[in-house]
């Protein structure tokens, strides 16, 4: 059946039916964007919709550890949808600093503008709101889920020994900069976070 | 890094987030188990970190289809966990009725006592009464949420022409059975995904 035949079915029991289903048939290609991160096991890259997965559960299970009280749900909920735009915009690396890197946020809004769109209005408007949160990070909720999306990246790499900073030519000084929001969201996990990369370059994982 | 050596970074911090981050890189591996159904664009089999992220992101699109009030952050999380046991355990394909099916229930239950003992005794607790509740069906919330477990690979399937019905030699019957507990969580998803088998077999993807 084509997906155009599946959201006609979904649409004869109810409109609105329709459209939600044309929305989670679309972003299924988010399991087919890949990410510069590694597995733990090193097997292979790890696509955009498991790491999504990762990090709602990284919520849930770290919440204890905000520096200020989060709404676990609306934290899980950003985390589900945060990457959503990738399937337009494609995974842009977090130490790009070229061309990628300048047209970021223009692609990311196109993307949202078509892919929240797919939804029923008011369900649209809702999710693009806590996604536009979520980039702006101007709430505890958005600062917590930002940490998560950090902090992530540096869990798999201390795991396989740091093999997508080195395939990139990644320096501490990056890694650090660029979890240096993960403080805004709680102190212990930045800590966590800058001790992992000393040990990084102390095993010779990540030069100095 | 080694696993261990990760976790007593963390548990330098905390003995808790040492717990926790043993667990979400324990977690990790569920992205390597595959279930049977493709992806909509057919391109490879689905995994199931990848599932367990569509069908939270189902729960808060559809819960306005739920018949009953649901709890949607308590949905989402227990849907976040619901296929943790698969670690250890496998996925049983819901069609099979054969030896990993007589002992799915017992292999699921060593998997739980297992991984959700990873986290602190609390923690571990609450996540793993979601998880029972879920099982046993027997609230409105894990209603809602098994409803959203069945209904994704008809979704799946019916975008790519019944790719694994095919494959496993299913008819349409099976089906029915399988998703009649859709019912419990909603009367319009149960009707969306009747109307949807009745399309499959007319156009031929799944045997009457």
């Amino acid at each position: 059946m084509s997906v155009p035949l599946i959201v006609d079915v979904a649409s004869g029991i109810h409109p609105d039916l329709g459209r939600r289903v044309a929305f989670l048939l679309e972003i299924d290609r988010l399991k087919t964007v890949l990410r510069r991160s590694d597995l733990v096991d090193g097997s292979r890259r790890e696509n955009t919709a498991e790491h999504s997965w990762h990090l709602a559960l990284a919520a849930v299970v770290l919440a204890d550890h905000a520096d200020r009280p989060v709404d676990v749900s609306r934290v899980v909920t950003m985390l589900l949808i945060h990457d959503l735009v990738e399937i337009d915009a494609g995974d842009t690396y977090v130490y790009d600093s070229g061309e990628a890197a300048r047209s970021k946020a223009e692609r990311e809004r196109a993307a949202a503008d078509r892919i929240f769109a797919l939804l029923p209005p008011d369900d649209g408007l809702t999710l693009r709101a806590l996604w536009e949160e979520f980039e702006a990070r101007d709430s505890d909720d958005a600062r917590f889920a930002f940490a998560m999306d950090r902090l992530q990246p540096v869990l798999l790499n201390s795991a396989n020994q740091g093999a997508s900073w080195a395939e990139h030519g990644i320096r501490a000084g990056q890694v650090r900069h660029v979890n240096a929001p993960v403080a805004a969201g709680s102190a212990a996990l930045h800590q966590m976070v800058t001790d992992l990369i000393g040990e990084a370059v102390t095993r010779g994982w990540l030069p100095e």
